[in-house]
Order: C-alpha cells, then structure tokens, then sequence
C-alpha cells in the first residue's frame, strides 16, 4: 500500500496568491475490514487549501478506488489519505474525513487535519 | 480565453456610498473537463459588495454561458471568474463559489474569496 | 420616478420610547428589466426599527405597486425603496432585501442595510 | 380601549427566587384595520420571564378577544399588549411578537421587547 | 341572518358552454358560538362548476366576513353558505367545506355537496 | 358507566335533506388502563353523517372527559363511544377511531364503523 | 383583448402520427382586477397534446405577459386562454389551471378543459 | 420457544357484533441471529380484526420481550408470532409485519397475513 | 442530425424470456434553442422494456451529450430521442420525458410513450 | 460467474401453508463496468414470497459480496440475481431491483420479476 501515492496527479495551481478552498465529496470509497474480511463502504470528504499544486480529479477517483480490496481499518484509511495528500501537494490547510457506513448498529466517523506550521 | 472578459458590461452604482451586497446564483453553467472532454455542470454563485460598478446581468448570463465548448479546471473556473470581475468592477468584497455535479462519484465545490485591500 | 416618495403614507409612531422591529414581506413584486423590456418579478423584505413614523402599510403596498411598469435594475430597485423610506420614515435601523425571480437561468438577491449615524 | 387592561388577572408567583419563561401562542387574533374597516388576523406570541405575578390565562384569552372589532394599526397592537403586560406584571423579561396574515400580498411581522432596567 | 344573501353579487358567465370549475379557499373565516359567546375560527372552501352565474370575488369576502359577529353551529355554517350560493348561482356542482379550529381540544370538519337534479 | 350517555346533547340537523359529513377530531382523551390503573392517552376521531340530530359540541367534550378516571380497554373505549353515539343520533353513517399512546414499546389504533341498514 | 391572439405563433408538429403531452407551468402571471384596479397574481398552468400544430414558447410568454395591465377576471382569464389555444392550435386535449395567490384572505383555483369531440 | 404462547392473556371481546380493527406498533423487539449470535432489533406491527377474545396489552408486551436472548430466523420471528395470535385469538383477520434493522448492509420486511376462511 | 443515431451502440439482451424494465435519469442534458440561440438545459427519463437489444450506457451519454450545441424545440427533442431508441432497440415498450428548466418564467415537461403493435 | 448460486444457502421453510413476502434492501452492492473497468454502486432490493425454501440472509450477504470485482452490465446484474434466486428457492414470487449511482450525470434503475406459472 506504499506506493498508492504514485496513482494521484497534481496540475498547477495557477492563482497561488490567494488562498482559496477545495473539497471533495467521494461518496462511494470501498475498503474491507482487515478482521472479517468483510467489506466497508464510507464518504471520504476532502478539504484543502493550495499551494503550488492541486490533485488531478480523475487521478484521485483512481487513488480512492485503489483502496477497494485492501484490509484497512478506518483510522487508516483517514490517515492514510491525508498524510499522501500532505506530501503530494504540501496544501496550506488539508482535512480528511470519512464516514462509515453502519457495522453491527454503529456507524463510524473519523477526521484528521493537517496545518502548515508557521515558521 | 483571456478575452472573454470583453463580453462583461457593467453600469454606474448609482448608490456608491452605501455598502450592499449583490448575490447571483447561475444554475446552469456548464464547461468540458479538459483531460476527458466530457461537459460538466455546475451552479455558480458570485457575491459582492459593489464600488462604483455592477455587472449588468444579461452580460452576465452570455458571460458564464461562454464557457461553454472550454476545457478548463473547476479550480480555474472559480478563480478565472473571480479574476474577471474583480478587473472589471473593482469590488469593495467578491466571492465566487463553484458547485460541481458527481463526476466518478465525487462531487466538488471550490470557493474564491476577495477583500479590497486597506492601505 | 423621483416623486414616488409622494404615494407613501405615515402615522406617528405611538410608543418612540421603545425599540420595536416591523418586518413587511411583500411576496409580489413586479418592474420591468431595462434592458429587454420584459417584466421582472421578486420578494421585497422591509425590516425597520421605527422612530417617530411608521409607514402605513397599504400605501407602501401601492407604492410597490407604482414600480409595475417602470424599467428599472435590481440593484436600483432595493437602493431606490430603502433611500425613499430612509427620507420618508427616518427610522433607527432599515434592511431592504430584494429576492429576484431566475432570469436566463440566474437567481439574484440584493441586501441594503441603513444604520443611524451615532454622533 | 384605555381600559382593556382591567379585563386581564394575575395571580402570584410562587417562584421568584428562579428566572423562568413562560410563552402564550395565541393563533386566533383578529382586529379591524383604522384604514380600510376591513378584518386583520394574526398570530400574537407572549413570552416572559414573571417577577412577582403571572397573568391567568382565561383573562388573557378574553383581553385578546376584546380586540375583535377594534380599528388599530398593527404596530400599536404589538405596542399596546406589550404595555398593558409590563404595567400589570413588572415582568423580568417580555417580548411579544404579532405575526399578520398577507394584505394586498404583504404579510407582517411586529416584534416589541421589554427589559428591566438595572439600576 | 336570513338577509346575507343580498351581500353577494353575480357576475355572467362568459363561457357556460363549457363545465369548468372555480375553488375558493376562505382562510380567515370567523363566527361566535352560540352556545359560549366565544370565538370560533375556521377555513372555508367552496368548489363549484358554474351555470349562468359566477359570485364575485370581492362580495363573497364581504358575505363571510358579515358572519364575523353571529352565534352559530359549525354545522349551520357550512349548510347556510351552500343553501344562499344555490339560491344564488343555481350552479351546476357546490361543495362547501367547513375545517373548524381546535375548541376544547376538539377539530371539527363539516362537508356539504350540492349536485344538480338530472330530469 | 352505563349512563355516560346522559351527558351527550343534541341539536336538531336543519338540513335533513342533505347528506353531509361531520368530523371532530378530540387530541386529549384520557382514561385509565384496567390493568395498571396507570393514565392512557389517544386522539379519538368521530365522523357522522346526521340524521335528525347532530352531537353539540361542549356536550360531547364533557362526555369524552368523563372518562378521565375511568378504567378500560381500548378496545371498550371507541366501541363504547360507537354504541351511545349510534343510540343518541341514529346517524346514517358513523366511525369512531382511537390512537393510543405508546405503552411499554407499543402504539395501538382501534377503528369502529356503523352503518344505517337499508332495508 | 380580441386581438390577444395574434401575438401567439405555432410551428409545425413534426410528430403527430404519436399522441403526446406538453404542460407549460407559467409562474409569473399577472393581471389587474376589473373591480379595484389592484394587481393580481398567479400561476398558469397549461398542458395539452398536440395535432397538427404546437405553441411556440416565447411567444406563448409574451402573450401571457400581455395580461398585464388587463382588468379581468379570474374565471375569464383561464377560459379565455382556453377558448385562444383551441383556437389556435386545434389540439387533441387541452386543459389550463389558474391558481390564483390570496386576495382578501381568499385563495382562488379555476380549472377549463377542452376535448376533441369524437365524430 | 413452544410454549411462549402461555405467556399471552386475552379479554373478551364485548362487542362481537361488529367487525372493527385494532393495530399495535411494537417498536423495541430484538432477538438474536442464529448463526452469528449476534442480537437483531426490529419493530413488529399487529393489526387484526377481534373474532370473541382480543389480547391483553401488556401480556403481549411481556410475550415479545421473551424473544430477546432466542436465536431465530426473521422469517421464523413474523410467521411464530402470527401463529400464535391466531391460535389465541382466532381472529377474524391478522396481518404481522416485522422490519428488521440493517445487518451487514442489508435490511429486511417480512409480512404474514392470516384470513378466516369462509365456509 | 439525421446521423446521432450512429452514435449508439447497444449490446444483445441476455434475458428476453422475461419482460424487465430499464429506466436512465439523465440529468445534464443542455441543447440550444432554435429562436434566441441560448442554452436550454434539462432532465431526460428513458424508461423501456427491452426486447433483443438493450442500449448501451456509455453510448448513450454521448449520444445525449451530441446535442450540446444543436438548435431544437423542446417538442422534438423529446420526440427525436424517442424515435431514434424504437429503431435502435425496437423496444417492447418505450416512454421519454422531458423536463425543461425555467425560460421566461415557464418550466416545460414533453412526455412521449411508444408500444408495440400487438398483431 | 456460473457457480456463484453455490454461495447461497438456504433454510427450510417453516410455514409453507401460508402466502408471505419477504424483502431484503442491500444498500451496498459494488460491481465493476464490463467497458471501462470502474466500480459501478448499487442498491439491490430483493422481495419474494417463498415456497418451501427461505435464503439465508449471511449467505446472501456473501452472494452480493462475490459481484466486487466482476466486470457485468446493470441488466444482467438484476436478472443474474433473479435466475440465480427463482433456481435456488422456487419462489411462488420474485421481484429484483437494482438501483444504479450516477454514471456520467445518468442514474439508472433495472427491474426484473419472476411469476409461478400457473398450471
């Protein structure tokens, strides 16, 4: 699962003067539970600010896609996405969040942020 | 496309010294992707506080319409419409929000913001 | 169109000594677009905070009415109606909102706000 | 209509030493328009936080009532209950909303509010 | 209350070659009970095809609001209404429907439909 | 609870010669269950259509209270209601329903009709 | 208004060998009242199958807009739409719907219907 | 499971003259799955018509609570239930409903229905 | 426009034993209107039973997408669609509609059903 | 593809002797397109009523899990299910229903139903 990175495309951000937002709404991610085998379905909402670059749409269709028959546990899947972004793109301002589908009467969500620290 | 702003009129804020704010949803606008070809659709809401312009709504209308048969990114649609107006009626405030439908299962929104600058 | 002023009507505001909120929601607006000519419709929101008059209601209906034939833009039409009433009522506080009907696929909102000049 | 306030009674607040609210939702009042001789209907809405007295709720419908074939503008209804309950129960807190029914496609709403001052 | 017929004016109808039907919703209906002398409150709906007559809009809101002040039953209501717009119209199908406010925690809803006989 | 009927009074129906429907809706029935002796709620739905007589209505808010400290089965309360509303107005048509409040997990709706023989 | 007519154009129905529906749901009705000379306001609703011919769209709005300083009344402007379109376009089946917004605390409704007759 | 039935309580009906219909929303049932030993939570509607006995409410309200810690098919849940109550009660008609919460992505309705058959 | 059909490619039907309904919501379909040359944009449902040939999805995405820049009336957008799919699939059973966004004030909806002929 | 029907297991039917429905709602079916290798999102809802055998609903479960990464179109999705289901249990009903996420701004639904025949 190292190498998912390489699946995403980024095109220029040709306005980085101004700070400006960015989400994503994939409303159809797919992993499977590395217990049970089973799989889960979940929203992964993207949220981010950029700098020089901007993930390519279709790339990270296939890059959500790629997780599909992977034993993942929710936790992550969140980290996992973000912390790619964060290296792919080096945003001013990312948030992931995934919400999952109802397992066994609970339905899950988890949400991780990265902020560029300022020096 | 640097001249699509020729097609934008504007006309005398006849009431400069008042700030108000003027709000358009376009809910049909529609480009091409420019990796796939294929249209996509999105509302497009522009806001601003006007300074001694307005966008006339009819120049508006043909404006947004233009972009039509262009493959463009819905990171640059946002922010080459918020560039445009904000040359052609020096807005004391602007914000343009782009809505994009589902593509691949991901729905995406873009948001540009711009404040006059104090000095 | 300068005199419509006359049309409207006040009463003295009986209780001056009390801050009060009126809201008018008049849900049936119509003028004409001056550009094409063809009719405009929309909701006008009149929120004030009276001071020494009250406008009497169906005299602002009449005056609303007064705007059915006149070519006129948005933008005018909301600053028009709340520089009328700033003059006529003189009131603590004003907002005139004008929600405008789609036209060639665009919705339009304009917000007024007039607050009195504390000395 | 002086005199209406005679028709409302209170009884004792055994409560003092808590703030708490009580809120009448009155949707039958009707009253007759000084203008046109014609009926207006309206929604009144009471809410208070009592002092020392609460007004009983009978006499309150029969006050309202009173109101049937009165002329009064509806700035001066609002106003007027709002008086007669500050005078009769020196209530902590008092807000009283009049919501009216749509005249010549105009409905409107009046909201006046009472405070103790703090000394 | 025998003369409230003579309130209601008619008007011809310009097209009784054809069965069409007209439904007015009277919102703001209100009469006293005879029995308490207090309020009722009701939403009046009369459906009908008209013959050679229709009733003015105008008129037939005078005719309602001339109960205003009269004690009768819910089920007098709604039968009077239709025994005068029979006598007066002598139309081709009448429903009038009576949905009567909440009076001690009771709603009522009286139905009365009048057809033409067939010879 | 034999002469519960007692309380209920009529009127005479001035419109025999019309089929009409009456319904009163009554949201605050309250009696007490057999079982537990702990209080039940239900919305009791009575809907005629009047012979010679209808119920008036203060009576029968006054029988439906009586009730009130009464012990029995849903299934007795809107049959028992059935039966002396059949006995007092020999309607042409009647149905009474009752909507009890959940009890320990469970909603229940009872709904009985009487309809004048034809012979 | 005789003349109403000639501002409507058709153009050829390029299917008629098929029975299909057209419904043109028009918003922004208005007119002015023959009595008082006030505006009123409503929706037209219009749906058809066409024969040989069908309505063209501008044209129909312009007619529609054509009403607007007319005194008439309600049931006059839906059968008067009604008897044009016949008129016009000899359709298969034809019905037009006005919902008129409140006057006086009356809503109003006028439905007219027009069929081939079968030989 | 055979002898849950004991646990039911019936009245008798006193009104077997009339076919009249009682429904009860059971909203907390929950049983256990059979092959994983995992718990199943549902809602049960009973709706039948009373033939001589009706059960007692709170008899019924223990018997589903005897469920909870069975391992039983859904199928099994709706078909038990609706023998039982028609061996107790023989009703004239009974129709059981149960809507199961979602396992594993799946949610799930069975109905049974149960008609006397006439002879 | 004679050729769009070659555009749509179909694959053979694996279950024509069975009657099946398919039915595709197309929500992005924009063409360009025939007398002012503005967009059109609207909702295109296509709903049939197959017969040896079912239509091919991604086939008819671009089919749909081809009118982009065509000049049509709405009538014969619905209608041409219609005609196209009968000779491609021959189809047991096939129904269009239309559902034209707001032009002027007037949302339009064009519904067409084409049978087979029983023999 | 053929021996998937080997996953499903089934469960006698405990009460043959009566006409009951069943309906399962799978929000969570993935497949994958046969033309561009990406995921396709379903719901599938399956409702029948069984003869002598029932689906087990963990099995069922798995079955739908198995289409994960075939390559099939919508069609063949629903009556693959449906043959595979009426070979399994014998239903004496069976309807299949295949709800389909946007593809290309197209959402799709597919349903196949299953009758005994009658001898």
């Amino acid at each position: 699962m190292k190498n998912k990175i390489k699946i995403l495309e980024t095109f220029d951000n040709q306005y980085p003067h101004r700070d400006y937002t960015v989400t994503h709404y994939a409303r159809e991610f797919t992993s499977v539970c590395p217990k049970t085998g089973q799989p889960d379905f979940a929203q992964i909402i993207i949220e981010y600010i950029p700098n020089k670059k901007c993930v390519e749409l279709k790339s990270l269709k296939l890059y959500l896609n790629s997780f599909r028959n992977d034993g993942i546990f929710y936790e992550s899947v969140v980290n996992f996405i973000c912390e790619d972004l964060v290296k792919l793109m080096k945003p001013r301002y990312l948030k992931v969040t995934g919400e999952f589908n109802t397992r066994g009467g609970i339905e899950s969500v988890v949400v991780a942020e990265h902020k560029t620290q300022k020096k």
